[in-house]
């Protein structure tokens, strides 16, 4: 390489590292923020986000950048770099080129409406008054239109957002994986809602001291091999999970003494989140790699561990012992009995309280809905009335107010269309996985049962996490199981886990 | 003021905004880092303070804010400035004009040299080994020697550092009134020593449920008229009060079983940090001046809360029975020998674990040693023999190791020489405001007595704490008291008390 693209390499790889440095700070800012900042400093550093936010934009969509990625991606210089900055080359000049289209004024103002839409939200939330947020959605809504007409509608409109979060991802796929685990779980949900073998739900249904519950939840942790050197546990009204860099993962949970499951399984889901974050490759740090390669991966991950693993009958062979210990007295059921109750399956209105089977419903409603809102004109004055509907059909319930609708979720506030189908598709990934892992590990069964789940950690390492985004969410799940997204996995799962639990 | 001005000042403002975004981004940062940032992400994100970092002195440097400082400070723009755009100006310029001497590469340079000192010292102290630490010093005090060069020598070279915490301050002033409090407080401390009613230490010398000492500490800090709205308490192992905005105000303490006092009097005292910066006026938000005006006046407040109220009899009178209710059956002592106990006066070799009158003995010593460096030329290596002869001295001790004598301060590897005189400084300034607020409030050992110390915190903020850097420490003190800083204060009520407690 020449003297002068060698030079060109290196300030842009310090550019790219100085933007990673403001990403870093504002994921700390915001953990903050979620965490226990004082509510009186939260005006004051709203206004500091902001100001990073800006810089880091403008840093993104610098003429520097322009001239690095457009130098740096010239097929003869491009062949010359090694495979990490070839990608890195490659990712920055994507994100430059969708941020580019954006001025940076339209930018600015968006960031500002997202704000004050989500503090709308909240509390046309708690009044049970979409009126009140409908014209703030609407302006989002309307932001979001034009900048599908500045990236440039892909196939249909909403597939230009779908995009944004699981790089590759169509309608068209989405319509046919979602078309059929709808078709197999409808039924499925009402096969259930008709067994006489309902599960036994007293032993959930006690106060359990809260102090234990977060033991447990370290515990837990501990066992799935979170490391504590590079990550850490607090509480938060909504539990997530942040990869600030992969020494520094941090996650939540909450704890509510009226619900043991509730901490139990959020530690589980976040610490999925961890796991992948704290493993990727440290070759990755400073680049826009070092991160999950997708929203749809990065779900997988969570719903592995909570679901796949923490709600197995072999993770509790093993573990419900422990759980009665540090509960001592109040676990009398047996761990069969505790299995089928963490497995109950009940339509329900509020997605964060579903269970495995109905929560797939709950997001094809979701993004059924903004696929018409974006394809098809749907209004946002009608969507009450076509979420209410939907609801009736695929869960058999109508919301009785709008909070338990149509304003449960924070994502749209913020602009977050084309995030919900990520979820289904962790669900999707995540069983799909475990058939790879099964058949290349045929003792897990035994493993897990035996609380050994490290090397299962460290097959998740090496086939996901190590990669961060240097691999594309396609080329992993084609990687591990010779094969494109398939919800067949998913619907083999579900429907003989759900057969044999409810005995159908 | 022309069009042009108008428009200069809104965006020096903006710019000055922009820079204490960054300062909010790295307070944050650095509470995160000592409060409980998970071991394996330090060496990431320390990169990321680096940047950021160096982000903030390049916009505090840049040609735009020379352009701003020297447009807006032409005395007919400066003339229609309203008085906080004035200091504002003023502040940016000297800062300007300060940081504009020191070239980029070596601030660079100098930030990672005190980064590597910060963590050789540390290992050093721990080894008790001075070699190993003798290198970096030398080259901190170097640098240190550079930036007097090229900011100038003010009367001596050693002036140019104290200036830096507390602006004006000169070492002819130091040497008059550290050799006025030096001269009184040595035979004081031997008289102590001499005494025959030396306090009984028994009741302090239990074990207490380190629970119970956070819940005290809670308790006070409350009591003080802290705002938990605008502030948390977290726990570090050196204790320390950062304000990130005067919303968000964090302080730590430290829990150590068999040490009741040190966490009762680290809340006090970063409680006394945390009250000031609480209480800055919000119009000073978003400006260099909303901050304290020196080191020197913020511990003055640190001080007062911590010795002159919380070490007083008054107070023990009202808050020692909450104290013996929290630890029930444990105090037995009654409210005077508990009070003589926590003034116990003891020559020792650690400054922060020193007495409310050795510890000025402490903080001459240093001060005469960092004359010897900079204006006499004392080398790093003569430093422990230097420091062990001046212990013998005031103090009638000598180190037994390096690690109990100069490797005790973490101070002076991050290049802090100068420092040190702050907090006698506070002691001095605190008794010099208390002997006017007893003046002005002939109640106040009623109130105190009484548990109303919210008048204390209104005066202290209606005089002190409102100006945030709005007023110079000299302007402080003079609008206060009438007169400069006096060393008579702090020496009338050294003797007063002690005279008391010791019964000399």
């Amino acid at each position: 390489m020449s003297t002068n693209h060698e030079q060109q390499l290196k300030d842009f790889r310090e550019l790219v590292q100085k933007i990673k440095s403001y990403e870093e700070a504002l994921s700390l800012m915001y953990w903050d923020l979620r965490t226990g900042a004082p509510r009186k400093g939260m005006d004051t550093r709203s206004e500091v986000i902001g100001v990073m936010s800006t810089e880091m934009f403008k840093l993104s969509t610098s003429d520097e950048m322009g001239a690095y990625v457009e130098a740096l991606s010239q097929p003869d210089v491009y062949a010359q770099l090694d495979d990490l900055n070839q990608k890195t080359v490659t990712e920055c000049k994507k994100e430059y080129e969708k941020s580019k289209k954006i001025p940076a004024k339209m930018y600015q103002e968006y960031v500002v409406l997202a704000t004050q839409a989500e503090n709308i939200w909240e509390e046309a939330k708690e009044a049970n008054d979409f009126a009140r947020y409908k014209p703030y959605l609407e302006k989002v809504v309307a932001y979001n239109q034009q900048f599908i007409d500045l990236w440039g509608p892909k196939e249909t409109r909403y597939d230009t957002l779908l995009d944004m979060y699981e790089p590759g991802l169509t309608v068209a796929k989405l319509d046919e994986v979602f078309g059929e685990l709808r078709a197999k779980s409808v039924p499925l949900v009402a096969a259930i809602a008709a067994s006489k073998n309902q599960p036994d739900m007293s032993t959930l249904e006690q106060k359990f001291d809260i102090e234990k519950q977060h033991q447990y939840s370290l515990f837990a942790l501990e066992q799935m091999g979170f490391d504590f050197q590079a990550g850490r546990l607090d509480e938060s009204v909504h539990p997530f999970a942040t990869g600030i860099n992969p020494g520094d993962v941090r996650i939540t949970t909450r704890y509510d003494e009226n619900d043991l499951a509730n901490s139990l399984f959020s530690s589980l889901h976040e610490g999925g989140h961890a796991l992948y974050e704290q493993n990727i490759s440290k070759d990755l740090i400073g680049t826009p790699l070092c991160t999950g390669t997708s929203m749809g991966i990065h779900e997988s991950q969570s719903r592995f561990w909570e679901n796949m693993i923490g709600r197995s009958r072999m993770f509790w062979n093993r573990y419900y012992g422990d759980l009665q210990n540090i509960f001592p007295g109040q676990l009398h059921a047996d761990v069969d009995t505790f299995y089928r109750a963490i497995n109950r399956v009940q339509p329900s209105l509020i997605r964060t309280e579903s269970d495995e089977l109905t929560y797939n419903l709950h997001i094809i409603i979701r993004y059924e809905i903004e696929k018409m809102i974006f394809n098809e004109g749907l209004a946002v004055e009608d969507l009450p009335a076509v979420w209410n509907a939907k609801y009736q059909e695929y869960l058999g319930i109508t919301p009785p107010t709008d909070a338990l609708g149509i304003l449960q979720d924070v994502h749209w506030s913020s602009g977050g269309f084309g995030y919900f189908p990520s979820y289904s598709l962790g669900n999707m990934y995540a069983a799909q996985m475990m058939n790879t892992l099964r058949r290349e590990m045929p003792e897990l069964d035994s493993l897990i049962e035996a609380g050994d789940l490290h090397p299962i950690k460290a097959w998740l390492t090496d086939k996901v996490y190590q990669y961060g985004k240097s691999l594309t969410p396609s080329e992993i799940i084609l990687q591990i199981t010779g094969e494109e997204l398939n919800p067949a996995y998913l619907i083999e799962y579900l429907e003989t886990k759900f057969s044999e639990v409810y005995k159908l």
